[in-house]
């Protein structure tokens, strides 16, 4: 599994007439911490765009236990549990205080700008491979 | 069930840097449609809110199959299958000329201003009583 | 004088924790009535943008009188007042119920994707050129 | 004056479909980086608001000198140049790399709930006060 953690601070503007964190902004975080993890090894999110590489959402899911507020400092963790073929799926946890107050999960395919599936560039699969080889290998 | 519909035309702050409406997006067109849903049985959200009865969400999905596009106009259906008890489940589609491109839900709860799950008010379950009493019922 | 107006009804995803539209939505809907503005000439944003003629905002300005409030209706007028040369001023006022609430500009140019400015295409100049034309012309 | 400066990282959700920062997403960063300016003499937005003490934008202007895209680290200072009295302007710089690429204002006053303009409670005065004093006073 990889994974890395972004922190985010409750924006203003992220707050609704109910005083919490509006819950469509909880997908952009989840960007800004799937960002982090592609980064993490090695992949630039800037690049792959500039590359015409796009890594479109087909799926997402959220689950909501508690809100956040105006301010609030969360830690939104994504992770990968399974080296990623022609689709990625990534799981997400947004803590606050080490709270878990939501959790979702989004899932990806490459796609080129005519909005067609491809096959990673050859780097990429390298990335996510050096990612997921065993630490340890086995001899 | 019941079901309504709203048109939605993408605007140029709602693309992203694919050129295309941002996946975020969706979730608040579909709180558009869920308010028109909620106001064709006799529901303001208008009033709730100021009665202090909030319907955060608790759960969120979406498959998105075909991207939309700047100016796209978009038909976005929100329909409630059962008549809700505790928690309201919403189902949406969105249609971009007749093709369906997405398709999600929410699951709601009424709470109060301190996050309490609590029983709607009585005019609200009169309302969806109503919706889902059948038209021409048996003798 | 040319001038458009748009209708926004202020989504539950635009209000903030003050309970009323966050003040940064305001550019968004200008940026509606400005697309209806153009549209009423007979210029396509969307055209444009295909074409990779972008008119990116140069500068931008706002008063806000009154507040507006989730589900309000309001009216959005964008009004150019003086054939644009190299830049495009559109003047915006918001209304609800007949009364002013906000009030504000922005400036344009026409750039390409490289973000260097240029001159507009030749049917542009036209459909400014015809809009502007004294609907009487003396004789 | 008084001056603080806050960090933003251009999210992908923040982009349009220009392949630039969505302009209307600068005022959102100057709301950050002036809650990090309050913070930083001892007020805490988060408090204002919780004592029902708003500080809502009444104008708002912004000159738009070169794009930011997705990634960028951008740095936004703001600053108060006069003791506010009835109304606070803070100014704003945006600089990408050191190059200024956007600067504006906002002007805010207090109001309660209601939308009647209040005097500020009196710490507020006080920080002002504080924060503005010469440091090294004249004998």
């Amino acid at each position: 599994m990889i994974t890395a953690t972004a922190e985010i601070r409750v924006r203003y503007a992220e707050t609704d007439g109910m005083g919490i964190a509006y819950h469509a902004n909880y997908l952009a975080w989840f960007e800004v911490a799937r960002c982090a993890l592609l980064e993490s090894i090695g992949l630039s999110y800037r690049q792959l765009d500039a590359d015409n590489y796009l890594l479109p959402v087909l799926e997402a899911g959220v689950r909501f236990h508690a809100p956040a507020r105006f301010d609030d400092r969360l830690h939104v963790t994504a992770s990968i549990t399974t080296p990623p073929r022609v689709r990625i799926r990534v799981d997400y946890e947004v803590r606050l205080n080490g709270r878990l107050i939501t959790a979702g999960h989004t899932v990806h395919a490459f796609m080129n700008r005519d909005g067609v599936a491809i096959k990673p560039p050859a780097h990429v699969q390298e990335c996510f491979a050096r990612a997921f080889a065993p630490a340890h290998p086995a001899r």
